[in-house]
């Protein structure tokens, strides 16, 4: 088996700006860019339950002057304080429970950002759970508000524990640069994009399957080019791949042998 | 005066991936690229205060138990559970202070890049006040903890009303460019690296001068040309420029039409 090179690929400040007169495609100033183009969606997808959390804070504030009033009159004696204090104490607690809510879901989102950030930091092929792998991917896409909102989606992962022989972030190169297609092609129709998504095992293959179905328009708003680039890359890990293209549908299906080749 | 376009330019999820073939360097790329390396570090940055909102979160919620239950002695009498209940409030309290700062520094954070978005959706040149500019982009940066903490940096800015003639995107740019460069310097050589941002008027122009001071290497640490490259397109509204690199140091100094040209 092996290891995962270290973080080396991790998306650093010092990895840019490579991107002239290359002949390879610079997939690192892609990933970058693709990374780039998420930020403002996940910014604003941050920013709602951090106000849940704010607006929570903010009442928990409101109520503290009040309740050392309470608690200082039942000092002196006023009983009736108590039964204010309780009331006090239910308002609080539901406060908490929004704060605890919007805080747990600010944390999810960015552990998923992360875990993708390290996933995506190995390098070299090796087994890789097709499961694990999409719905990390798809979790992380959701970051994304416009990915979220827009794009009505259908998954069906074959959940088991078989891996496919494959580099972790070339496959989920593929996936983001077709959600990415997707999303343009929404953008460009201004109609819904329904993304279904596939897992399978055939044949001791894996099997992904990503399709696309669009508003189709005289004009083909889906481009194919950048895909087929990251689909070439991962055929250089022995993966084999079958792109259809027709007007309103693009299906691409990926085969991942489940060894590398010769073991 | 000109208004700006609208959010055209803001970085999305459809503007990527055009950048083969081109003879212009496809500087919306480069930006993404740009975004895409900071956003490690901005999650990065986020998860500190977030563990400070879930950590007193989690502290309250462990006290409501133990409240509920003085609430209830003092309705069957208990005085004394008066002055537990002023322990715990003070707790509560303590808890409530650090979820607030802790809150208001994860707002203050995504608040720095959105507005940032916002400013460099912006795509027609204008005046720019290159105090504001300036601040706004350092502020940014900082979102990103490499440039936090592994460069020092002194800033002298020109606190005054005049503006410049530019397109805020270009100008922000290239000192975004200027601060890869130099943080590359700095992963390269692992030396310290200094940064001075200078901003100034002079004889009826704005001048903004970047300077970056590195360990001296035997190789040059630091690339320029895509620097140059963003320098050239802040020519092309009537800013010129002057670059001076040399071993250990490289300074730029940018001087700004206060007007657009014939006006």
């Amino acid at each position: 088996m092996q290891l995962p090179e270290s973080d080396k690929t991790l998306p650093g400040m010092n990895e840019s700006g490579q991107q002239s007169g290359e002949k390879k495609p610079d997939f690192e100033a892609l990933e970058l860019e693709f990374l780039g183009s998420m930020l403002p969606g996940i910014v604003h997808n941050l920013a709602t339950p951090l106000s849940g959390v704010i607006g929570a804070t903010q009442l928990l504030e409101m109520r503290v002057g009040e309740q050392e009033r309470l608690l200082n009159e039942l000092d002196r004696g006023v009983t009736t304080s108590a039964d204010a204090l309780k009331v006090q104490h239910q308002k609080s607690c539901s406060n908490l429970d929004i704060m605890s809510r919007n805080a747990r879901h600010l944390t999810d989102l960015l552990q998923v950002i992360i875990r993708r950030f390290h996933r995506c930091g190995q390098n070299t092929p090796g087994p890789v759970s097709l499961f694990e792998l999409v719905s990390n991917e798809l979790q992380f896409l959701d970051a994304n508000l416009t990915y979220k909102h827009k794009v009505r989606k259908r998954f069906d992962l074959a959940h088991d524990s078989y891996t496919v022989f494959a580099v972790y972030k070339h496959v989920v190169a593929v996936i983001d640069e077709f959600v990415l297609r997707s999303l343009a092609a929404h953008d460009f129709s201004r109609g819904l994009v329904e993304v279904n998504v596939t897992t399978n095992y055939e044949a001791g293959n894996g099997i992904l399957q990503l399709e696309a179905k669009f508003f189709e328009t005289d004009e083909e708003p889906l481009e194919t080019d950048s895909i087929d680039m990251f689909l070439a890359r991962l055929g250089e890990n022995g993966a084999s791949y079958e792109t259809h293209h027709e007007k309103g549908n693009l299906t691409i299906t990926i085969t991942f042998p489940r060894q590398a080749k010769g073991t």
